[in-house]
């Protein structure tokens, strides 16, 4: 409050609890900046600022784990190509960047959110007495045909399924997480390799949003995660296509283009 | 090449040294995902995907510090704030962070990349056989008037500058960086302190350009890599603002609001 | 077709009726460009690129009528914050309209969008017998708390609902449109004057939704047409800015900033 | 000013003169809205809030030309396919065009800005007694390789040329404009058609520019106006796109995706 605010009412619009200033001190979620750097990993930084308190060693390293699986699935992913695209057009990286992120919307990046909604369901469905597998089924059957987190349109079987989950594990053996939502991924999978012609293993959206649930993390934060994962990779082929010095770059090659578009 | 591409130009127009992928196989810059999963650090993994190899242990510490120290500086910043207001305007996380990093443009997000190519500047003037502190004075002196990396409306001194200052000493003692570009930078910071009124200290933009451009990350890395670490300060902040349920956030309060406006 | 993509299947990917190329040529809708420049007004070409066909005159005029009206509320909008902000931050126009633009979403643009909804959904529902009335107060009943399309926070009555509505009430009675959404509106707005405790009017977002929908765009297009309207707002906001000289605008002046913020 | 906001300072922080707003009154550009609404077209709304007055028909009718033929080039443009491909990823029509919009950077969308710049080099160098040739020689060769607004990678004469040129000189003739811009950019025009091996004659960004020139909008808004044109276009293909019901469209359709990515 001030001569110029007298109520406070404008300081308190801009209120928050993430980060406090004053000339010469910065403290975030009431950790003098100081204090974090240099001994705070960047894994851990992004659980402070979400969450407001440090993670255990074990937890950071779990989410560690998947910030660093998903970070990349290459230029035929729609947000990679358009930060490629966008990076010869005359912008800055920040808004090659942007462009590309924008488009980690409900279908391209909130696989992850959706699934991890989806076993959040079959625990509840579980903690009325339905046996685990009978809720998995009841779940799935209920929701859209694409089952968030599960099947993969170029890989048989996602590569990050395995060493993901094996992580889980491990983190349910020594009790850092409780292994619940890594059941209900199991069970989810399994009824799906049931259901139809072939099996629809678990992908890197239902592998992290396992990792993310059994640490914690609301559904939305899920997409929040993978935006900060995902980035990685957008700017690395953003900056990539920049050094490669093409302007305005197409979705396909002039030599391609035929005579007649449209 | 194939079939319908045969003379591979589709393919080649999207070609890649970041990524590739078979069915069941995802390599990043050659590595098979699964052997960075559990063990790889996220700085690590970021500096992999931007340069195509792996950092010694203490050059990734030396960029997590840059990473952990630049992620916020509250809701007066400018990203911040349109995180903010855009995550109370019915969009997802994903494009209230777009909304956000779009803004840390030249002005906003630029200081670090104008400060490396500044940095850059003073010690191509010494290689030809100027005194750095000269050199300093007139890279400085052509420049425009606030020098990139120098100087904070907020804090006298930025309490940022001297916890990474002395980690690049540290790194400099131990032979892990040159420390070229930190003796260029304290020799601005020298110049920039007789010169005027008053003390213009290095800000954060200033001592992580040292950090990146020590640790050989060309200049428009600099805004990408700060565009990284302060994505999750945005992030941060749309999600705290998503759980106070406002609609259509505006940047004065309801109740500050003139009846007349305009 | 080509040698280089011998099935089409690139091309098909690509394929469009809004737009054709050749070398020298140019058909938008089947349209030489050179026929529409000079003889086509902006607003038909709204109608043409997204229909596929001219407006008649009157829909032409009923039409632009609506994205005039719809052009700018004042920078207490969150969307117009966002872009005098982001032109502040040494970026182009075209990134500041772009952050501005991307925050239009289901709670800051998508109102008429939903309001197109609702009075489908109170037509479909008097096609089924019931009359207007009944169907309006079910309809909103059933909805959610804010009735998308009405009232607003800052006017009583907004200043632009009844010149529109007069339009359309021309058009009804010249046969240009059928007047089957304004009764759905006007009995929508009847039923909440009596509901609470005070009338909660037609505002801008109600207008305009009768009117894309009497004229036949479907709901999306009620989201997408407003931006186009607001864009031009947008972009008014963000140049006065830009001429106004300041670096990274905060959401309040320095001045106001208290010592200690967060 | 208020109890709450004494000085005034907070609403001085927001102040502008595109919009005024109180209780039941909207004023644009000091105009009640009522009064717009239904007799201004939108090509006069653009102009009035970007300037501050309303042109006379005949300039409107010039802008109107200008905004017409800019609105499409097909979907080989990044911002086109960027606007398609985002479209697919499950986020709103305002978030697709931001996400287009927003690669309409120096390269894609700021010719008509930069050409703006060239041709005003052009008339200044004219008046300070270089006859117009030699003034249009001078300032192109000193400028970068691309010449702004000239050369077409697909028309070897851009279809759009000659209506709009052909619409400045029917103006030029009536006193609505100077021509000096068109007598500017004719002249760059002769210059490089017998500089080269073959002709580069004027593409739409140099003949936009010349419209937009004449009629007195300074450089930035050639761009800011280009937004506004191509917006149509771009929200166009966005929902041509969504209603073909693609999930996650990649630059190349998965039927030519080879094996093995990257």
């Amino acid at each position: 409050m001030s001569d110029i605010d007298p109520t406070g009412a404008v300081a308190g619009w801009w209120a928050t609890a993430v980060s406090r200033m004053e000339p010469g001190v910065i403290e975030l979620r009431g950790r003098p900046v100081q204090e974090l750097i240099g001994g705070t990993g960047l894994t851990s930084m992004i659980w402070l600022m979400l969450r407001g308190d440090l993670p255990a060693d074990r937890q950071a390293d779990l989410l560690e784990a998947a910030l660093v699986a998903a970070v990349d699935h290459g230029p035929h992913a729609p947000s990679i190509a358009v930060a490629r695209m966008a990076a010869t057009c005359g912008v800055g990286l920040n808004s090659a960047v942007a462009s590309a992120v924008n488009t980690l919307g409900d279908s391209h990046g909130g696989a992850g959110e959706q699934c991890v909604r989806l076993l959040d369901e079959i625990l509840a469905q579980e903690a009325t007495g339905t046996p685990l597998a009978a809720a998995a089924e009841q779940v799935i059957e209920r929701g859209p045909r694409y089952v968030p987190g599960f099947g993969h349109r170029f890989h048989p079987r996602d590569p990050r399924r395995d060493p993901l989950l094996s992580l889980v594990e491990d983190a349910v053996r020594d009790g850092v997480v409780s292994g619940d939502h890594l059941r209900a991924g199991l069970a989810a999978e399994a009824y799906l390799a049931v259901k139809g012609t072939r099996p629809v293993p678990m992908n890197i959206d239902g592998a992290t949003a396992i990792i993310y649930a059994e640490l914690g993390f609301p559904a939305p934060l899920a997409r929040g995660l993978f935006v900060l994962s995902r980035s990685i990779g957008i700017l690395a082929h953003a900056w990539e296509e920049t050094q490669q010095g093409r302007r305005n770059k197409g979705p396909i090659p002039p030599s391609v283009l035929p005579a007649r578009l449209g």
